[in-house]
């Protein structure tokens, strides 16, 4: 099976998730839109698929279309073997992944809190009073929880990793990037949330694609934007 | 098996998709934090769950316990026939479902664009911006999609209800209530949603819900607000 990811392809955003899963697994897949045409069919396929998304990313895998994060990690979960097997770990580690898409949604509004349809320089004002917040209140109740819910563990469901690990790996790189002093604080509390994501950036797949030119860099066209206004 | 669901007591909120799930398949269940010492209850819970929920809803389901409202649904759906069994129409339904995850997040944000943690009346100026938004560009966004998704159907996934169809009729009914100018445009423009809303309303077990002491009405505590300023 060769899967087709579909997603913008300047940016990480939310289909790193979905990369860094297929990477982890060592699964075969195209990133659509980086080829040639790509966003061409990008575009196509987000018109005509029987089973249309909201908005990318999306992955074709043989007859399946599936979009939402969450749901292409379920579904890559129990196919790659990236999810525990039994029913009570299984939804534990869905339901680590949907708290990490509501934080990645605030990571985003931080810096468009009116409209994501227009700039960021005309939504500074409201920017700075949201991501004070975020700062402030979001961030440690975020990490106190996925600290709370690790644990001592290597892993969040013990000594074997899964998706929701890429995940949290990806929000502790994305937080870093975007608010680097707010995150220094964090860590200082939360030594064994930096311990995991040493730990995911370690594993020998994860280690060559970071260091591939698949993996794009952060930038300010992402969720995670550094605006150094909004970090404090 | 009796389900105890825990969510505040005095709003309809995100723990209403659980309810809706919950009526439609005649589930025995209890709403815990509306009992006698049930807030003190749903506190205790939080703070001691294995699998600790970052926010209520979470449903007690035996031994499980399992947080966030659209994996809830996804285990309800599985258990009580609220889902299609097959791999690719569980995943569609689930995909919805986190598509009008993401509506009622933006919904809520109208009236908090800034914090959750403060009150509306402190966010104002923002609220009033990013509702124009929501309802300028968003709710025009979110139905047409729906819409999409529906088509002639009797249900999004055809004859069958699932919980997708719940939620979709309770997003709805919260936006009508919020919005009601705005939704009166948008549903001018997409009859088979309100198509959807009175086949799902009229169902046996919802009608008998709906009309019940166990509904709560929408008020200006919950993630629907009516707040005339913000509705254009």
């Amino acid at each position: 099976m060769v899967y087709q990811l579909y997603y913008w392809p300047t940016i990480q955003g939310r289909g790193e998730f979905v990369r860094l899963a297929l990477e982890e697994a060592g699964a075969g897949y195209v990133d659509v839109a980086r080829g040639e045409d790509g966003m061409k069919a990008l575009m196509a396929e987000l018109d005509t698929a029987d089973h249309p998304s909201f908005a990318p990313p999306f992955l074709k895998a043989g007859a399946l279309t599936i979009g939402q994060v969450a749901n292409i990690l379920l579904y890559l979960g129990e196919h790659l073997h990236l999810a525990p097997r039994g029913e009570a770990a299984r939804l534990w580690t869905h339901q680590l992944q949907l708290t990490i898409a509501d934080l990645v949604a605030e990571a985003h509004d931080t810096h468009h809190p009116v409209s994501g349809d227009s700039y960021y320089e005309d939504q500074k004002p409201e920017a700075k009073k949201r991501a004070a917040e975020f700062v402030k209140t979001r961030i440690p109740k975020f990490m106190d929880y996925f600290a709370r819910a690790l644990g001592d563990k290597d892993y969040l469901n013990g000594a074997h990793l899964s998706y929701a690990d890429l995940s949290l790996f990806q929000v502790i790189a994305g937080l870093r990037y975007a608010f680097p002093k707010a995150m220094a604080r964090s860590e200082k509390q939360h030594a064994p949330l930096t311990a995991l994501y040493d730990r995911v950036a370690q594993r020998p797949k994860i280690a060559a694609y970071l260091a591939s030119e698949r993996r794009l860099p952060f930038s300010e066209e992402g969720i995670f934007r550094h605006y150094p206004e909004l970090d404090h």
